[in-house]
C-alpha cells in the first residue's frame, strides 16, 4: 500500500457537485491555503486544510510526505478535443494560410485533411504510433493528464480501426488516461469525392458496426458542415453510432451555422465543440439538454479568426469545457496552459472559469468525472505543482508553462 | 582545438550585411537545404551546403561530428529588451489587471513598478541573483543565447549598481552573451513622488556617473512618457549618459505619443522600444537616422492592447528587431519562440522578418552584430536546433516551444 500525504501546498481545485459547473458556478472552486492531499494507492483519500488531513490520519499512516511549499497544486488537465494521432505536420500549408489561403480551400485542392489521411494510411503501426506517442508525452509535460484522441485521418474501415488502436496503446504504454473518438465523419475519403453520401453509408453500414465491435472507442464524433456532413446526414451517423452503443460528440459550427448546435441539444451529445457560429437559440437549446460547449481557442489564435464568445455563453448558463483541438491543420499546440492564457487573455473568462473548463467540465465533456477532473475524494491523484501562488500564473506566465510537476494516479510522471 | 562538424542540416540564417535588415530586406535569409557548420573553439569557421564545407576540410580536421538529420539549424535568439532581474512575481496585480485596472492607475497606487521596486531593494545579492538567473535559465531553455536585461527596479544609486551587478554575474555564472542596460529613469522613486525633478536630477548627477564608472552598463535607456519622464528629461538624462560613454535606448510611446520616437531620432539612439503610439513622421525619422524599432507584442498580448503597426513600419523602411519584454508587470515570458509566434500572428510579420528581427536585427538593437545574431564565419557559434523543417516550425507550434537543443559558442547548453 503506497500512502502519499502532499502537504503544505496552495490547493485549488474546481468543487464537483455531479454536474458540469456553469453560469455564475463557471468559476466556482475551493481554495486550501495551507492544504493538504492524501492518496492511497493513486487514489485520493483526503484533501482539505493540512489540519483537517492531519488529523484524520492514525499515527505512522503515511508512507511518504512530500512538502509543497511555495507551490501551487491543481488538477491535471483534460484535454477532450484532439487529433494528435497523425504523422505529418504540414509547415508548407501553414505558410500557404499565412498567406490567405483559407481551410475550405485547401481541402478542396486535396490538401489539409486529406494529406493527413494519405500519410496516415501510408504509416506503418510503428510510424503511427512513435508519432502519436510524440505528442501525448509533449501533452503529458504540460499538465494534461487525461487525454481524448480522435481518429478521422484513416477515412476507411482498416486505417480507423487502426488508428483507434494506436489511440488505445498510448493510453496503455503511457500514464496518460486516453479517451478514444470515432471520427470516420472528419471528412469525405478521397475515393469518394463525387459520392459523398456514398461515403456516409460506409460510415454507417461498415465503419460504426466494426469501430462497435473492436470496443476502443467511447465516442462518435462527426464534423457536422455545409459541404463536408450536412445536418441530415450527420443525424443519420450520430443515431446510428448511438445504436451501436457509442457516445456522441460533434464539431459544430467552425465555419457556417447549418444548425448543428440545434442538432446537438437534440440528441443530447455530451459535448459540441467549436461554436463560433452558433446562434443564441441553439446555445440556449444545448444549456437546457445539458450539452457541454468545447471551446478551442488555439484553433481561433493559429487561424487568426475571431474567438468564439465565451462570456456570453456563460452569462447563457453554457457549461464550458477548453481544448486544445491539436492537430496539425489549424492548431499545433498539445499546451492546455497557452489553452488557458488565450481563454483569459482573448475570450475575458476568468482564471477560475478558466481553470474549470480545462479540469472539471473538460471531464464532463468526456464522461470521465466520475475518476477524474477535480481533487475530490475517490477520483485519481492526477495533480499539477506549479511555481505559483494561485492559478492564475498559467495565464500570467504567457506563452511559458509554470508546471513544476506532474502527478498521474499519486505517481510523479514529468 | 575543438573542431566540430555540425552537418546535414536544413539551415537559415539572415544575411549579414553590415547593416540591420529592413524594408523589403528584412526578412533576407540564406537557406541551406542540406547544409553544414563548422566551428573551432566556438567560433564559426565555414557555414553552407556539406559540399562547400566538406571541400574546405583537411583530412582529419575536424575532431567531432554532430549529425542534424531531419532537423533545422537556425541562429540563437537575441533578446534586446528585458527587465527580468527581479525577486517577487505581482500574481495579485495581474488579477487587478484582468479586471480593468490600467499601467498608470496601479503605479500611483503605489503598486506596479514600485512594488517590484521595495522587493529589490530588499532582497539580498543571493536573493536577486538566484531570481534573475532562473528566468536566464528559463530565456536560454527557449532559445535565447544573447540577453540584454536592464536595471531599474533598484530608484537609487545603491541598488541600481547592485542590480548591475547581478545582472553581470548572471553573464559570468552562465553560457549565456548578458548586456547590461542601466535603467535609473524607469519610474519615479517613491520618497521623490513629490519632487520628480529632484529624482532626474539624482540620476544625471550621480546615478549616471556611477554606473559609468563601475563599467558593466553597456547601455543607458529612458522611460520616456508624460507624467513620468517627459521629452525634457528624457533629452537631459540621455545627454548625459552619451557624455559618459553609454549608448542609449528609449522606451517610447507605449501609452501616448509624447514624441520620444522623435526624440530616439534626433539622438540617434541604437533602439526605440515599444512604439505602440508613434506617429509616422517619426518612424520615418528613425529610419532615416539608422534607430531600430523594438516591439515588444507579448506586452500588447498579456495587456490585452493593440499591436504595433509591423507591417506600415517594414514598409516604411524601420528595421525591427522583436524582444520579450520579460517583467513581472505586463509581460511575464521568457519566450522568444512565443514573441515569434504573436509576431506572425497578430503582427503579420513573415516568418523569415519574425526570424531576422528575433536575431540579427536584435544584435545589431544591442551592437552585438559583430559576434552574433547570424551564422557568418568569425561570429560565435550559437544556434538551435528545431524539430521540423523551416523556422517556420516556431510559429506554427503554437504555445509550445519546438526547440531540440540550444548550443552556445559551439558547446550544447539546453
Ligand atoms: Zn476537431
Ligand atoms: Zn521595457
Amino acid at each position: 500500500m503506497i500512502r502519499k500525504l502532499f502537504r503544505n501546498a496552495r490547493i485549488t481545485t474546481p468543487i464537483d457537485r455531479g454536474i458540469p459547473l456553469s453560469g455564475s458556478k463557471q468559476g466556482d472552486v475551493q481554495v486550501f491555503e495551507r492544504g493538504a492531499l492524501y492518496c492511497l494507492n493513486g487514489t485520493i483519500k483526503n484533501v482539505g486544510t493540512e489540519e483537517e488531513v492531519f488529523a484524520s490520519l492514525s499515527p505512522g499512516e503515511v508512507n511518504q510526505e512530500i512538502d509543497c511549499r511555495g507551490l501551487c497544486l491543481i488538477p491535471g488537465f483534460v484535454d477532450p478535443h484532439t487529433h494528435m494521432c497523425f504523422t505529418v505536420p504540414r509547415e508548407e500549408e501553414f505558410l500557404m494560410r499565412l498567406q490567405g489561403a483559407d481551410y475550405l480551400e485547401i481541402l478542396q485542392q486535396g490538401g489539409g485533411i486529406l494529406s493527413s489521411v494519405r500519410a496516415v494510411r501510408a504509416a506503418s503501426d510503428e510510424e503511427l504510433f512513435s508519432a502519436t506517442l510524440k505528442h501525448a508525452l509533449s501533452a503529458l509535460r504540460l499538465g494534461t493528464t487525461t487525454l481524448e484522441i480522435k481518429s478521422g485521418y484513416g477515412l476507411n474501415t482498416t486505417t480507423e480501426l487502426r488508428m483507434l488502436q494506436t489511440i488505445d496503446r498510448v493510453g496503455r504504454e503511457t500514464p496518460l488516461d486516453v479517451v478514444a473518438t470515432f471520427l470516420g465523419a472528419h471528412a469525405i475519403a478521397e475515393e469518394y469525392a463525387h459520392d459523398p453520401g456514398g461515403y456516409a453509408e460506409l460510415v454507417i453500414e461498415e465503419m460504426i458496426p466494426a469501430v462497435a465491435k473492436q470496443g476502443i472507442a467511447r465516442f462518435c464524433d462527426v464534423f457536422c458542415e455545409e459541404g463536408i456532413f450536412p445536418l441530415a446526414e450527420s443525424r443519420r451517423i450520430l443515431e446510428a453510432a448511438k445504436g451501436a452503443g457509442l457516445e456522441i460528440k460533434m464539431h459544430t459550427d467552425e465555419i457556417h451555422d447549418p444548425g448543428a448546435s440545434a442538432l446537438a441539444a437534440e440528441l443530447q451529445a455530451t459535448s459540441a465543440d467549436h461554436l463560433l457560429a452558433a446562434g443564441e437559440e441553439n446555445l440556449q437549446a444545448m444549456a437546457a439538454r445539458g450539452v457541454i460547449g468545447v471551446l478551442l481557442p488555439a484553433t481561433a489564435y493559429s487561424m487568426r479568426k475571431g474567438y468564439a464568445p465565451a462570456r456570453k455563453m456563460v452569462e447563457m448558463g453554457l457549461p464550458l469545457a477548453l481544448a486544445t483541438d491539436c492537430n496539425p491543420g489549424s492548431s499545433y499546440t498539445e499546451s492546455m496552459p497557452f489553452v488557458i492564457g488565450l481563454a483569459v487573455y482573448n475570450m475575458h473568462m476568468t482564471v477560475n472559469e478558466a481553470l474549470v473548463a480545462a479540469t472539471l467540465n473538460a471531464a464532463y465533456a468526456l464522461n470521465m468525472a466520475e475518476t477524474v477532473g477535480s481533487l475530490d475524494v475517490g477520483k485519481s491523484a492526477d495533480f499539477l505543482l506549479l511555481d505559483g501562488k494561485t492559478p492564475a500564473i498559467l495565464p500570467y506566465r504567457a506563452g511559458v508553462s509554470p508546471i513544476v510537476k506532474v502527478f498521474k494516479r499519486g505517481e510523479e510522471v514529468s
